[in-house]
């Protein structure tokens, strides 16, 4: 954690850490030297609400000229909760509030975790974090990268700035759907894009935010900012228990209500949830083909003879911590699948984008899984593999007792048979085994 | 036609379907109920011209609560049409008019079909629709992605609504050019993101709609319904007939001339032509190589080894009734080639957008080509697979005389050789038997 | 050049080129013929500034009215630059000038080469240009392509027009971004597409102009023409040497001053440096395992086996001259890393887009380096290859000595080993031969 506030500190108190006189704590004394310093800062400043309501530099940043030349003076979410109580505990209570804690990103597949658990972050009772539980593709990133490319976006966690923007507090700034799109584009989840090009997107640009709903008007009803109200999943596609289902379900709904029906609006909804069912079995398919390939040996490289995983080292992964580096081809077929296009098929659904929803999403997902299952039956087919696709349904090409009894094995060590099915199995090939001779 | 209607009713008639009271038919009568049951079409409708000329619910949906409440109650364009007649005898004679008949969809590379004529659809005389006229790959999809993925878009066959919006009128909202991009985006034809960048969506949007010609402008022009004026192919890339050619040609450049000289415009124009038929022979070679290794029987996995095609059961279809699942890699990169690179070049060409034309085009289409040749070369390299790569020149590579003759077969059924070739080369191949033995 | 004036003159000069009567000059009776046969011209020449001031039909296009008719009286920068001398100088010493000179496009992978030398583009100290300079991918385009496909966005280096327009003068054209848009758009160079979903864009378009800075406000600050400014690489991502770029940083962190500290800002810049310098590294992974994968004779097709690159002949192209057909998979999969994933990474970065940095651009510079190390490991199994996968630090696994000499010269001839190396290895492998004798 203090490792992104550092970062956090770095980045978005320029005009904190570049100051470099010894100040008084009046605002009169700040403004005098920082409007030749940072005039930017500045200027931004006297133009805003803070500046009309008295609230000066040091109100936010203190008076401590030492301590914040060594960058400690941040203005985090708790600075602004100062004032901002009620928006703050909102934004506590919604997704936007752990996304720094980037395993519970990273876990988004993990539908078992609760990840709101004090365990799931801190070791036993302490406040002490779990190493592990950071992102595996941070990890492997280049720090300029993982600024720039990561934490641009998960700084949302803990910077009202992200979105608000440093000094400024014009409001037409955040009530535009746009700042949301800084984060919520590109190819693991185009909202922006899907809504912009929707009915919903194209009359919010025509006929303007009274008829067309943007981002806010149904993530941040009535100016809330826990953006997570309505949601019927976890980030990682696990669906809510049925009570909490139904009670975000309906909450949902109720915004719906100002434009459509509420039966239609429930069928879509519906729709959308099972698209959701349908798209996950799709990848579900495809990581069970590679799953398969793996406990016979014939993924090219298998895990042991690549760069060890962050937290799984040597073992296969293809969960919520998976790479995109370090892999073998049909692991980032896999991955495109799972990370890009279950994202658009299934936000495609609910933002009621067509193209997202058919092109975008199912139609990626179901040519990519083509093409895992032809990697699969070429992995098969290279000499010294055993004969016949690889496919999970294969298992009965699979001739030779000695291979038979590996693989059985690693489906036993991957959770796939019961030690009772284990027993079982093996003792029929050691039976047919017996006969042979 | 049914089918469809049914879920038409289900999608575009909130306020009919979950209306629960026995009601007259007087407007009053509807709107003291439905302003509290589906308080956003009323207030929808309340703002509408339909509402200022005295048009109420009962005039578009009728009055009879018992028939609505069953989902008989469409407003469809029929319904439309019964005041706006011009504008729908418009709509009827273009092509958005065919957009629920899938097949029509589904056939854009059989240029040799004349879809508009009743046996393309109907058995013999009757009214009777023909099953396998649907679209294949809509076949294959689940009722809900059926509806969010595919009939949200081809509604607007029989949906006013689909452009205009349920329940309100507002103009500027369908002048607007982003309402087409709901549709006309994406993969498969991305016309809204390459005319937004294109200097003419550059100028509607900086200049004004006086300078910057939309989707309207050259595709609406006066404000017609049929969209397909001065388009000189089918949607399958069939170019139309000398006549109707110029006919087309001519009527597209009147409406450059309000900016740019008609030698200008022309040459143009005739650029696209030609960039259309460079970029199909780019697709047939592809189809010429998959054809051919099918053909070999070397394709991984071959068609009868894979779920039957709804129409074409275990045959090879490469056409418009090709389906992007259920397939090998090779027919995968043609999907893309065919669906979706061909389209952005042929579109981006006639569209002046030089980055669609080119890069998402052009390059995609050529690349796509180097993967087809390279996938075929590795395929004739299987074990078993017949030596030397498998491209339709390499026939002479070919030397078992039993494999000639099954290669000879396939290509006689496929229609790439005569009846007469194929007896001929037969000869050749068993005289050349008699002597080797 | 004269090839491009004369496709200049054709493209850009309708009102010229269509004119079929003999003119006087002066601009009355230009207007009295034009207004007629190219109405749209003269409509929007009469709203310009140029109208108001007098400036007619003659001033730019010339009065001999037969030199018109054959396409000789073009209107290019030179023409513009009589009245607007500034600009013209400008315009001249930044990128934009060399657009058409494709070699420089094309060779921004050789960061030996200095391309704006006279050498360069000309024969020895004459006036003659170089053939092979061109730009090898233009050169396999059909004429039509190359028109529309390349063309259109390289004209900019000697057409005002691009920007501008033909005949109006409307500024609000040349300064909203999006007239960027039409070539900084696409899979190589999305600079339109990262800005605008970048806290610039987005404040550009929510709070205005004054607020968030557009590509104008930090490419052509004070309206200048010269859009190089800043800039700290050439277009082939070689840095610019320690004077030269410490001047270049400076000028761009200036701008940002209007909002940032001075130590943010750097700080910003930096860290794209290093993304830089991070994501070559990627690149040159990959290009190593392909020359070595040609060195040992695994591509396929070789280059020997394929039609002949535009310059090298059958040579392998790695550089800014590649091509993206008649190659192999391999090298498309590089192609895509060099041209598209690199541009979106360094871009994105300096652009303060994590979605383009991070997942457009890192991700898939990583994922393909895992589909192109894949395609190595499998190139070298086939039948026939030698054992072992086929990346550079597998060379101990080349176990014949005539094969190892093969590679050995192939490595000396692609320059990666000295003449010293060659010579004392080739002697090992001799000695060694003579051993086991």
């Amino acid at each position: 954690m203090k490792f992104y506030l550092i970062l956090f500190a770095l980045l978005l108190l320029p005009a904190v850490a570049t100051a470099g006189v010894a100040g008084e704590a009046a605002d009169g004394s700040c403004v005098s030297c920082h409007a030749e310093k940072t005039p930017g800062a500045v200027n931004i400043w006297k133009t805003s609400a803070h500046a009309g309501a008295g609230v000066g530099c040091a109100e936010c940043h203190g008076d401590d000229h030492g301590r914040l030349e060594k960058g400690e003076g941040l203005v985090d979410h708790t600075v602004c909760g100062r004032c901002h109580a009620e928006a703050l505990n909102q934004h506590l209570a919604g997704r936007h509030a752990i996304a720094l804690h980037a395993a519970w990103g990273c876990t988004r597949n993990h539908p078992e975790i609760l990840p709101r658990r004090c365990e799931f972050c801190h070791e036993g009772d302490t406040a002490v974090a779990k190493v592990k539980v950071q992102c595996a593709r941070f990890l492997k990133q280049s720090p300029e990268m993982g600024e720039l490319g990561c934490n641009r976006c998960h700084q949302v966690e803990n910077s009202c700035a992200s979105c608000h923007t440093n000094h400024g507090t014009e409001l037409r700034i955040v009530r535009d759907p746009a700042v949301c799109a800084k984060c919520h584009m590109g190819p693991d989840h185009p909202q922006w894009e899907m809504w912009r090009t929707s009915m919903h997107g194209t009359l919010y640009y025509s006929a303007g935010p009274e008829v067309g709903p943007s981002c806010q008007t149904c993530h941040m009803p009535a100016g809330t900012h826990d953006v997570s109200g309505g949601l019927t999943a976890t980030p990682g596609n696990a669906i809510l228990a049925e009570r909490e289902f139904a009670a975000q379900r309906d909450k949902m709904v109720r915004l719906c209500l100002a434009c459509h029906a509420e039966r239609f609006a429930r069928q879509e909804l519906e729709r959308g949830d099972a698209i959701r069912t349908q798209s996950l079995a799709l990848t579900g398919e495809a990581r069970a083909i590679i799953a398969d390939l793996a406990d016979r040996g014939l993924l090219d490289p298998m895990p042991a003879d690549r760069p060890p995983h962050p937290h799984a080292g040597h073992r296969l992964v293809l969960d919520g911590q998976m790479l995109y580096e370090d892999i073998s081809h049909i692991e980032r077929l896999y991955f495109k699948m799972m990370k890009f296009d279950l994202a658009k098929t299934i936000k495609g659904a609910y933002h009621q984008n067509p193209a997202y929803t058919h092109w975008y999403g199912n139609a990626e997902l179901k040519m990519d899984l083509v093409d895992i299952r032809s990697e699969a039956s070429r992995l098969g087919r290279r000499p010294g593999a055993a004969s016949g696709a690889a496919g999970p349904e294969s298992g009965e090409d699979f001739p030779e007792p000695e291979k038979a009894l590996e693989l059985l094995r690693n489906q036993y060590r991957r959770g796939t048979i019961s030690a009772e099915e284990y027993e079982e199995k093996r003792k029929q090939i050691l039976d047919g085994l017996l006969e042979m001779k």
